[in-house]
């Protein structure tokens, strides 16, 4: 099977130009001016963008919590991720408690297998780390599982202590791998929170209220300093706040490998949504929650200036209709998440046209990124020759309105729902099929296949 | 009994002048020129500096650590304090396993009572805090106990859990108190500790390898984001670095009430002196380590423009045989802390007069800083009509040399062994009282009372 | 003459107490409780506060500008200010083209002699300065003129080249002088105001636009290098922004003895004044003008947090009528200036109680640290034995509204209009002399002298 | 003429993949695995590097200066560029007293037309400009010369007035271009100058002395300040120093287009060099001058985090013999520059290597950022179809001593004489013609074209 992109403008995270691309099987074979070659399709790109497959590092596809599951499994979740442009997604397997971590990551396997409409793969959560399960990540590393997320939240659920801390990161970062956090002050946290529930402070709005920017911005604080005691590469997931994101900013400055991305939604969203009435602040209830506007530019100043590195989403829907509801009778109970795989893309293209960014910026920052720092470049995140052709024929003159109406996401509500805006995923190749066009999905469960990720590439 | 004080140059935090103080009985009664005055006793100042009794609000006497006690006791700690010019001390009562704070409040009064030459008070510091102890903490403030203490080092010793570090903060701030931190990662260091150990790398210059400064800066950054979370004001104690102190001044700059002192060893020695021969790397294992040089400069830039507030010494002698040589095996077996009380004032003074800081800034950094911020303000830290006659006349010219040979504090080395140093207190007076005089201890134990404070003054 | 003030809480930059004050002709003699020492005058400052008299040290009475003379003379000027608790002034003489800077001290003190209410000096405003000057210098220095002001603004007719700032701070450096600097890149700005005019933008609001915040960190930025490369102390007057202030904190931070001020107008006020109707913009028309109003809070952080020293007024007031109204045409006409220097220390006083000041960073930012700065201390600046007699007893409790029909300067209009505040100097002494009384002026024109100042201290 | 590399590992800016090229002419027409076209050239890349041409955009070749002409001319210096691997120029012509920019354009194409080994352009430096010369800077615009330098040094020759300054940047910005500043305080630094000279100070070494960092920063601090002022984007040329950098790196961080350079000699000498004996400081005389070896780390750091866009050489080649020596009797005489051209890629290869940079990063600095800044992309700067095939095929394991004996540029000796360096351009081609192979030129006088450059990129 061959497939001739013809015409199309090619964006990179560095080059801008337009040329044909003939895809030979999975990959890219060739790149050129008026390509002759035969191919037994052949798309018409002119007048569109053609960008690297988009990378989501962050989702949660069927995800036990609190007692309820994330509403997407990895069939519907890679579909809607595929409607969106995005052609990779990692997963976090999670290590339950009595569990190794390679029972997690067969678990994932056996979650996903046969099911998924892009490829996949995980970041090993990890909540029990001993020194004598150094070689199990060693095995876990070499089977391309190359990054490590801790919590500093959830206390007796998933935070591990800090002699943990240290251990994971250390043998992470020996191994080339990177270690994720969820930086926050977990703790002070639940104390917080016990407090508020204790005076009846129960509606979504406390939720924000339990965990303010102070409180991540210090999670931050710790996982990058004791990053740098274990002389490790550390990832903090989904920046909420620019007091989170200086943090990172002057780690990085001091010479050490300190990354972090941020989440569509805190790139449009505050804290004004929790206020909204009948219960629909819960819609919004995930972690770190919204936060005060003025965060809102800080964060597109960030990724623009590499304080930043990528754009994920933290997909993790529940239904607002019996899900969201089971804490209608106080937030500690609503489960935490939200949808968001769909509209990524999108939205980053919308919001950072919008704020003077190159063409490349974008790829970079919903894609590249993501492909070297966690491993999976040059095979993704690019249009290269010897690349997987996983491509994007992008309109991006498109004008629509977000909605759960026309969203493919397993969720009854978007967070976005009402944005006007500009540019669309128009034709979607997966490995130089196509996965999508004419706003169908014509690829079927099981096309997308666990990735096996490389070393982290943090230069 | 009177005594009158004949034209010194008197130095406060902000005056600079030269008069007769008449001291009436405990305080002083008048200030004026040429005061016509009788009384008991008349000291002749002219040529010497007035200046208002030390203030050291770090001691540890008889203090119980690792299997043996620290070398001074109340009595000798205090006589030791006087003829260094320090009339006020502050230690820290400690909340032993299975001890109330009140408990901890009067075994630290049996320990000192009747038994000091300066007056003295102690900081709570606090191991078990529920919700159910404020009224405690308010009966312990109210008998002159306004400032607590927590650990977020020595995990299963001293170290409390988050939540209950947000507990106190909240309830010391709510009293009008204050919280003071011993502010490191204790657990990850702990966590270096096993591996250095395990590795046998048991050298006392292991101790400063197994803390290094990037930890001292977690924990400050910890402390003063937990205490932002607590809307309550935070000291932090014995910052020995320039990377923790430049947390407390962000957190500052951002207008939290963060503070914070730093000890004399720390502006003059750095952790070359670990490597000193025959162990006796083992006299600087306090906590803290010393730390590079590069610091040092920082640390008395930071007392100059106010980033730091006051300067201590962390009191807490061992002597090197018999006490530091428990930990001949392994560092972590040595005792923790070095003598210091002594020579505060004049190595501060030497130090700052060394770098053009004004005579004002160093009574304040000495002592007026203390009397606000820990709540014995005007009563102590100033010679003003009706403060208590805490007053040293100084001699800023005379030279010396700092010897274990003729200090006064029970241990057989001194930190500073061989400093040549300019300036020394000539005549103590506690309380009206002269406790110093030609180089002779003349008051009696017990002059020395226990302190009630009040309020702390953050402004 | 002998003056007793019994009863009052004293307060200076560093002490709180009640005591009575012993005033012997024009100093303050004895300060004891219970003085029963026979005085000729006897004050009751029972539940009052006696603070040190306030020193204004940026004004300009008398002053020629674009045609007109700022309206306060050296007579009304001082009275208004006695009023107001300031008991010191320091004008600017300044050395007009083709003058000596001797030439402009005469000038000065032909203008000011046998007129003032209370102590007077100045600056010296510097147009040309040459190498060969320095003697001439000295010679002013040694007359009590010790510090050296500059224009880095208006080109043509009072800004110098860069060679005469490296020169003129560098020889009073030397001298243990000071240079103050007027810190705008003015030159750029002209350029703004000819293309402002040129596109009839000529209201008074284009007074702001010419000259943004931007500009004016743009000349504090090249002032404290300067002074850097000199390695001279500066002095930033008139900090109106954020940005200019935090060029001033990184000079200090980075070991250099970089200084500066605010005014009260800046402290208040904002840029929406300009939009007022019927020309009122005018009224606030004042270089470096009102900013935006995000500014205000920095400010008194700074002044809380020691960025910044002392607030003055740079008092030079025009009448509304018939002085400003010369600008109607364009903004470029509008005399720079508006009154002040009565309303100082009492808006200082409610603005900082507002925000948790202590009384003793009150008495500092207003009359302390100015002496101290330019060279009066401790002849004035506090309340110590020794010290001239300038007390105000101050009334905190008293409520009242500020207004241009009950002030007491020589123009109509308050820049405060409408302000009710908290906090009114009742009765003010100058060197031992009742000036004001209930209400009244009771002194005479001629009882302030030109005051001989020294060596500015700036550790 | 057409030309295949085969088998290459080439290397953009974002990516790293190994490909066959086929050369079309003078641009890339295929990429692709096993490139089956026919080609009139075979070069076999196997286990080199292939990336784009370097891109040096600050040289002066034949540059009249201080009475002599700078040694390389457009012959010798784009040739010894070609040696290096680098394959476009940019110089600046020097519009000089009386002359119109226009005549500036025309007197360098004079001087270069015919001669050039590689193409080239050059920035327009702007001595003298009104409003009314905004059509001429139009009519230079879209003649391709869209970016504009100017001095903030050097009075009475080249620097100009801040309200040129202003107009220059608003200008140019309003076109789309960009204004290239030397950014020192030329004034002050003057002043000092007259100084060291009438104090007898005039080895080399004070030329060093004359023009400390802080008068870099200033200059910075200006530029980047005047710059938001007119809301345009900035360039610094040739950063020596960290202060200077992190001027520039706070007016990015607040939002403004503002960006900077570093050159060759700074990433690798300090001021140590002037100390060298027998006048040999002489050959390190160029400004800004080097600087303490502190700021040799935070420029590379710079480099890898995005604080500083590219590295340049301010080329500017002077004879030891005869013309260094003309300032023999006072460093004010001896002619500013060095030679650089050639060594650029190398050097900065070796040590961005050594510092962990990765390669797409080493393209970037060298290549990439300035075809993207000054308006060359996507026709220079990277490999990708249409692009001009200015390619270098880089032998990375080629070991080599840097010497003037072995250098191509006119001069009779080298910044950086025993330098042992991994890495060496083996074959270089020009717009698809081979103009360096078996390390000898092989292309003629001509080749290289005059380039009209578009509108800069900066977001």
């Amino acid at each position: 099977m061959s497939t001739l992109i013809k015409n199309g403008r090619i964006i990179t995270a560095s080059d801008d130009y337009t040329a044909d691309i003939f895809i030979d099987g999975e990959t890219v074979g060739t790149i050129g001016k008026n390509l002759a070659l035969k191919a037994d399709k052949t798309i018409d790109a002119q007048g569109k963008l053609v960008i690297p497959g988009g990378i989501d590092p962050h989702v949660h596809m069927e995800l036990p919590f609190g007692g309820t599951v994330s509403s997407d499994d990895f069939k519907s979740g890679t579909i809607a991720a595929a409607f969106g442009g995005t052609t990779t997604i990692i997963d976090f397997a999670i290590q339950g408690k009595g569990m190794t971590m390679t029972q997690a990551h067969e678990a994932w396997l056996a979650k996903s297998e046969g099911k998924c409409a892009i490829d996949y793969g995980w970041h090993m959560a990890v909540t029990k780390f001993e020194n004598s399960d150094k070689a199990e990540m060693k095995r876990l590393y070499d089977a391309g599982i190359t990054t490590f997320k801790i919590f500093l939240a959830y206390p007796n659920v998933l935070m591990i202590d800090q002699p943990t801390v240290y251990r994971v990161m250390k043998a992470a970062g020996e191994l080339g791998g990177m270690t994720l956090v969820h930086a926050e002050n977990g703790e002070a946290i639940e104390e917080r929170i016990r407090i508020l529930v204790s005076e009846g402070k129960t509606e979504p709005k406390y939720h924000a209220v339990s965990r303010p920017p102070v409180m991540q911005a210090d999670g931050v604080a710790r996982a990058v300093k004791v990053a740098e005691f274990a002389k490790s590469p550390v990832f903090i997931v989904h920046v909420s706040c620019e007091s989170a994101m200086m943090e990172i900013v002057r780690s990085r400055d001091a010479g050490n490998p300190s990354y972090g991305e941020t989440c569509t939604q805190y790139l449009f969203l505050d804290e004004s949504c929790y206020d909204r009435p009948n219960f629909e602040g819960a819609k919004y209830v995930f972690t770190p929650p919204l936060v005060p506007k003025e965060n809102i530019e800080p964060l597109w100043k960030g990724l623009k200036l590499g304080y930043l590195q990528e754009v994920s989403t933290d997909h993790c829907p529940f239904y607002f209709k019996g899900q969201k509801e089971l804490g209608r009778e106080t937030f500690t109970k609503i489960p935490n998440g939200g949808p968001g795989v769909e509209d990524r893309l999108s939205m980053t293209f919308h919001g950072a046209m919008q704020r003077g960014f190159s063409l490349n910026k974008f790829v970079d920052i919903t894609s590249t990124a993501s492909a070297k720092m966690f491993g999976m470049f040059p095979k993704k995140g690019t249009i290269a020759v010897g690349s997987d052709a996983d491509i994007v024929i992008f309109d991006p003159d498109k004008e629509r309105t977000i909605s759960a109406k026309t969203h493919h996401m397993n969720c009854d509500y978007s967070l976005f729902e009402g944005f006007k805006i500009k540019g669309m995923p128009e034709t979607v190749l997966s490995r130089g099929k196509v996965v999508i066009e004419n706003n169908q999905y014509v690829g079927k469960p099981g096309d997308g296949k666990f990735l096996r990720r490389g070393a982290c590439a943090t230069a």
